[in-house]
């Protein structure tokens, strides 16, 4: 994975969270949601179903690895899964915690104006939540 | 899986295509894209990670294979995958192949106006082109 490098519109978007084994672990600079952002660190990628087979099942377990402990961290109504990519082509994946009456609820997240950065210290509080209700109690599967 | 009962809405908004082993396949009735939703077969399922690993490995394997036969036959520009269920919290995946300059390019599917039903012969003949897109040529894997 040497030649893997962060998409600009992704990098100026999120905050790094931590490199998990195939995935790149973001955390979007937005208050309104807990919306995590993983990209496998695979040069080149754009669509889930050309990942090689092994690369992609790992990809998966951390996606609901993610899933499974933002619910947690944030008693979320729904969680929403995505893989889009329309305006940056390099595969990533969307997890997002979803709360009845959010800023977008029931629509979708994306394209919503209003964005709002985070400031540092509720970010910190979010992310030591997640890491918290992680299965290992870690970061790093 | 006796349980199982497809969300009204969901039935009403689609035309079934196939049983594979987890997933109920539905086409969306709307001919501005091409898209799948795939419904695993579980009753009160909701979140992709509180499946039984198993069958969620199973409904990812058949994601994957829908995606990657979609995109075939249509040339998509960009497949969208997708478990969002703020509006039918019943757990189902969408797999939208997205064309630059679509109805909503770039931005999601979702909650745009303007439903166009899919005629017959269109219907059959995108359904016959993803069926002969599948590896193995036939509906069911």
């Amino acid at each position: 994975m040497a030649d893997f490098e962060l998409d600009p519109r992704l990098a100026a978007d999120t905050h790094a969270v931590a490199d998990w084994p195939v995935s790149r672990v973001l955390l979007m600079d937005d208050a309104r949601f807990p919306w995590l952002i993983l990209v496998p660190r695979v040069a080149g990628a754009r669509e889930l179903h050309a990942l090689p087979e092994a690369t992609r099942a790992a990809l998966f377990d951390e996606v609901v690895r993610a899933a499974a402990a933002l619910e947690r961290a944030t008693g979320a109504t729904k969680m929403n899964v995505a893989a889009l990519g329309n305006l940056v082509p390099q595969l990533h994946v969307h997890v997002i915690a979803r709360h009845e009456g959010d800023a977008a609820w029931p629509g979708p997240v994306w394209g919503m104006p209003g964005s709002q950065p985070r400031a540092e210290g509720p970010r910190r509080e979010l992310l030591a939540r997640f890491e918290a209700a992680l299965p290992s109690g870690a970061t790093a599967p």
